[in-house]
């Protein structure tokens, strides 16, 4: 029996994978129970799970309690989102950083009271926000992060930790950086990033949608159904293959939004390109303008790590799985 | 009157600083005050200070107290070094992270306190220990941090913090990854790196050295000298040239060992090389691999950064400094 603990069990891809879980089990191991911790829970259609507990992260007494269990697996999603960690710098250290940081304290007691049996795997959600510009035409594995928000500061700050953690035998841990996730379901966002999904999304719904930038800007995708395949492939991943680098750039696809826009009127038609209205905001073509448009993921490919390699690939997966092939 | 903090002011580069300080200003501004912190300062030769505070950085009370005097410009040199932090995990995360941490939030208070008059000039020492291998021939500017050991994760952790604290316009500060500072006065100490400094510094003085690796061993060096003009030169820079990458690689000279003993027999002769004795010590061998040998540091270069050209300069510079020209 292996205990499976979600931290960010709540959101969006923390639920897929919940249910990713529950169906398939963690890389076809089905004698798994797993936990999910985070804020709330969605009401609807919530994925089964042995605990689902609401708390607060940044408490350590909840957070201490919540690792007692010795988890196998810990899955570690919980964060602030990229706005809100820029719009409050003391929210997001305090729930980006320092619960990170307290994990890892956590995990080493627990190392040491069982006198090195108990090592767990940390598979830890970074970000492709931890690079920033200027950048070569495509990001390489050796580029350096240069963060340009405070976001992108907190999760490489946490790669460090969990690198520095697991070099030191403690903990197994890998972070991987995850591309934008696209199409992202639910509602349209407030995300900077957010058009990038709602193009897609509402017109494939019948709605309207807004592009604030302009066609020709390139950006860095993959389906959430590849994230939740990164978070199981790192999971079961020989990390003896890292070499001591343990922070990877995840594969995805690079295109522009006229490639988005062009896929979905290959599979959608032209009514639903219609749906687009182009709304110029030059604070978002600005933010937008700082970040990453491809890369090549050289190492997370060779460790079998996978993506889409096109958007209507992307298109695709977001009908079946969230519009039930509609 | 500018007042300048010297978080570490008792250590070696500290002191050096200070006395530069006491005798040339800062880049040429004599109307300063200097305060010197640390756990201990010598009790010879004590550099001259408005104040020479001792104590313990992880003290947070004691920190705050220090920093309530708002100093225009910090030189955060206080740390424990590569072996201990590598010996002792949980001091080395104490000493070299949480202080830098709890530094920041205060100033973060004193500059909203002031209203956003108060903006502090931080410069931070960092390390090529932030890099880790495999190496390309020569690291540049833009190759990624992969720490090998506590300390480098440590460093590259303030790095991290500091450029997303000045981002956010609380401080301005700058990072400047220092190369091994050769040759080192005072003792042999037990540092793996220490070697390169013996070899010099011993037998100038008529005394034996300990040679653990092969004379093919190549390595990135800076006089201690170069070490004080790159802090001074980081506290003047125009800090917007730097464009958000506020750690900068330092220059340094890339040498191998038989190069360094070529200039000790150029400036001292063979009697003085005659007493290096090899004894090769396979675990110093194995430390010593995984650390960068050459760098290309263009930015800081471009920024008027500048270090020595050759080896036998660097030991010019330990016997005018250190030897009184003996």
């Amino acid at each position: 029996m292996r205990r499976i603990l979600i931290l960010g069990g709540g959101g969006m891809v923390g639920q897929k994978l919940a249910h990713h879980l529950a169906g398939q089990g963690l890389n076809g191991d089905r004698d798994i129970e797993v936990t999910l911790f985070d804020m709330g829970f969605p009401t609807d259609g919530a994925a089964p799970a042995k605990a689902q507990i609401a708390g607060d992260i940044t408490d350590e007494a909840t957070l201490s309690a919540i690792l007692a269990d010795r988890p196998d697996v810990i899955f570690h999603l919980a964060s602030v989102v990229s706005g809100e960690a820029e719009q409050d710098y003391a929210k997001g250290w305090a729930v980006n950083m320092a619960p990170h940081w307290h994990m890892l304290e956590e995990l080493r007691a627990a190392y040491e009271a069982s006198a090195g049996a108990y090592v767990p795997r940390v598979v830890f959600t970074s970000s492709i926000a931890v690079f920033g510009g200027p950048y070569p035409d495509r990001i390489d594995d050796t580029f350096l992060s240069a963060p340009q928000t405070s976001y992108g500061a907190q999760k490489a700050v946490c790669e460090l930790m969990l690198s520095d953690a697991s070099r030191k035998g403690f903990v197994d841990g890998i972070s991987i950086r995850l591309p934008t996730i696209s199409v992202r379901p639910g509602r349209p966002n407030k995300a900077a990033s957010g058009f990038f999904s709602n193009i897609i999304r509402e017109p494939l719904a019948g709605k309207k949608a807004v592009l604030p930038v302009a066609e020709t800007v390139r950006h860095w995708h993959a389906s959430p159904r590849s994230a939740v395949g990164f978070l199981v492939h790192a999971a079961g991943l020989d990390t003896g293959l890292l070499e001591g680098r343990r922070a990877l750039n995840m594969p995805g696809l690079s295109c522009t939004v006229a490639d988005q826009i062009d896929a979905l009127r290959r599979i959608a038609g032209e009514d639903a390109v219609r749906l687009i209205r182009r709304e110029p905001d030059p604070a978002i073509d600005r933010i937008v303008a700082g970040w990453p448009r491809n890369f090549d993921p050289a190492r997370a490919v060779a460790l079998g790590f996978r993506a889409e390699t096109s958007f209507d690939e992307i298109v695709r997966i977001h009908i079946e799985d969230e519009l039930g092939q509609r």
